[in-house]
């Protein structure tokens, strides 16, 4: 089975206004309304998280459109519309509220954005402004999320012999793949995480003293993160180190390799075609056309030096940029006004390691403003083992939607 | 489903004497009926490769049941007893013949050293020779095969954070597992083939003279072999270099890595745990013991000058000695004339690159001589894609070990 071969779960779901069972929008109802209801919240959500809805296992893409069809039920049991085109707007709210729900995210949303262009003048056109809600807070503080790191994902195939051989057969008279990868692999980060390849460190915004002075207001605690993560070092010891390197400067990942044995056991192979995974994430101001050259250039210019007959592909399949919010919008004093209101808390303004591409084109194709309000824990694991959501989270996290929707509310009136 | 859950499918099969449609034993008249016969040959060899028999993957293992039950049940047709005691020995035929078949082969036959070992002075106790065809022809010209490498398989496991993590939200503040592990496994071997680990390469036994001219006489051609493989260039561009790195040097081999993303399409994780699987192939006058040693010990000097706080463990899981023959002893004297009566030439005198463990056990557990007599084609691709045998070499090689077994009974006789 191919992972092309099959049906991808990208699926456009758009809702008119959602009737919630209180018609006016004040948010002390609504507050208790979730308190009062919280185990079918729970239970809402222990229904959705049995469903093995992972993108990146082609055994589960059943799941994946099972979750589609629960999610558009849900959607559609609370009133709202659910069908592949715009179906106009309606008021019984202070806001109206379009969703976008997508299932692929773990292999790189393929479809996602050019399905955004092409909804610009339909379903995206009389859309104000953008909430993604796809990270998690910092630490047990509240945060709003300003940034997020790009990704340029590259495949590295070096190809030798026609097809595999055994290692006692042809070792010693072959110019295995493998060792032609591994060298070169070898070259792209240093042991104390320097960036090897030219040019990717000179590209990235230098930190300002502002930054720094933000950084350092910033909860967080550096042994509760080494205790969560299960490491005795990281590769940095102070906070404005780590935040910084974790948020506004590139790394290089080696992802693994495919074409090679990944079995349990032993097996006396000559991996003949060889392909390593590896992604550099992007901060401003690097640019991935840059990028992809930069690390082209550099993996062939290694290479070449081995005199290695076999042959090097260097392919870049993902190039997402990354993002950076204004923290003096409007839509971030909503938010700051709507942590307020349910936490009782200034949210900390943080960045995200990782990459959410969508921002960025949502940013490019609708010209509106972005705002990424968080609900997820700072331990939830994301795309771990025993990846969860506490309960505190999922509910004043709901809570924290509605004064937000309030807020916006406000917004629009003024 | 761990490997260790499942059965292995060693079998001991004890066979009497084989009692053939012919009584004589007359080498023109069995020559005839196997050509005669061919097509029954070429059935039972489609109904046999039919089964897919692969031990090294978990799931073919009922395969791996039914082709000893098969094999079985062709040994009890052609009269042959199965059992898993000696029954004794019974006269119809020059020379009485015991079969041990095994197959776990493409994963290190686990258990079947401990089970010869346990035969000794049953089974085993009235074996005069041994007989060994697992191996192959060098060229279109039969070979007898008298030396074989060892092999040392290594696991070099570095663990770090306690579950995998996602890169964006990570990358940049831990030590990463796969950077260590690509970092120490490129100092095992150099772009042109030599081996780094110290104490290796000093402890190989010098290419003689005699040895020297030995592999120039030997029936290879470097463009047929480059053509098989399908590269451009080998690792030296001369018969004897290129023979001598196959049979005689030792070499470096890394399979690949468990425990990091293998699949195809891309994946942003940071691997918490990853097992470099690799081999050093053996050759007099190494050790394995010794070579355990000088592995783990430069391995972990290498890690060490990284100061990663990850924890690095080097482990030797199989550690298979090579074996080498006199080629003047009788039994290769009875070889080249088998040879000699079935084709009309001389045979060539080679080694094996690859590993037949189970040699040097019966060696050192019987004290008894062994042959390899090979009947397989020198592009058969064992262990490869699209592995096969030959019309010519499967009935050509029946012929040969009836030829053989004829020459061994003279021996007897004198």
């Amino acid at each position: 089975m191919k992972i092309w071969q099959l049906p991808s779960v990208l699926l456009l779901l758009i809702s008119s206004v959602i009737s919630h069972p209180h018609n006016l929008f004040e948010y002390n109802e609504l507050s208790e309304y979730v308190d009062s209801h919280q185990e079918e919240y729970v239970q809402t959500l222990r229904d959705w998280v049995a469903v093995e809805s992972d993108s990146s296992d082609v055994l589960k893409r059943p799941d994946c459109h099972r979750m589609m069809d629960m999610t558009a039920e849900k959607l559609r049991a609370m009133g709202g519309k659910v069908e592949l085109v715009d179906i106009g707007v309606q008021e019984d709210l202070p806001v109206n509220v379009k969703f976008i729900i997508e299932g692929m995210e773990e292999t790189g949303s393929n479809g996602l954005d050019a399905m955004i262009m092409a909804q610009r003048d339909s379903f995206l056109s009389d859309v104000d402004y953008i909430l993604i809600s796809d990270c998690g807070w910092l630490s047990r503080r509240p945060a709003l999320t300003y940034g997020t790191r790009g990704n340029c994902y590259f495949f590295a195939e070096v190809e030798g012999p026609k097809q595999d051989l055994h290692s006692g057969v042809y070792g010693g008279t072959v110019i295995e793949p493998m060792t032609d990868l591994i060298g070169i692999l070898d070259t792209l980060i240093s042991p104390s995480g320097k960036i090897l390849i030219p040019g990717i460190r000179e590209a990235v915004a230098p930190l300002s003293d502002e930054e720094w002075k933000m950084y350092q207001d910033i909860e967080f605690d550096i042994e509760s993160y080494k205790s969560k993560i299960g490491v005795s070092q990281l590769m940095y010891n102070n906070k404005v180190d780590l935040l910084a390197h974790r948020w506004r400067y590139p790394t290089v990942t080696v992802h693994g390799i495919e074409g090679a044995f990944s079995a349990p056991g032993t097996k006396t192979v000559i991996p003949a075609k060889v392909i390593a995974k590896f992604s550099i994430r992007q901060v401003p101001n690097m640019d991935p056309a840059v990028v992809k050259k930069q690390v082209t250039d550099y993996l062939n210019s290694v290479f070449a030096k081995r005199k290695s007959p076999n042959k090097l592909k260097v392919t870049m399949v993902i190039g997402a940029k990354p993002w950076l919010a204004d923290t003096k919008h409007p839509l971030y004093e909503a938010g700051k006004a709507a942590v307020k209101r349910v936490f009782n808390v200034e949210p900390d303004l943080i960045r995200e390691g990782g990459t959410i591409p969508i921002a960025k084109t949502f940013e490019d194709v609708t010209g509106k403003s972005i705002i990424m309000l968080p609900i997820g824990g700072f331990d939830d694991g994301l795309h771990s083992q025993n990846e969860k959501m506490s309960r505190y989270n999922y509910i004043e996290g709901t809570k924290l939607f509605i004064a937000y929707l309030h807020e916006v509310a406000h917004l629009k009136k003024n």
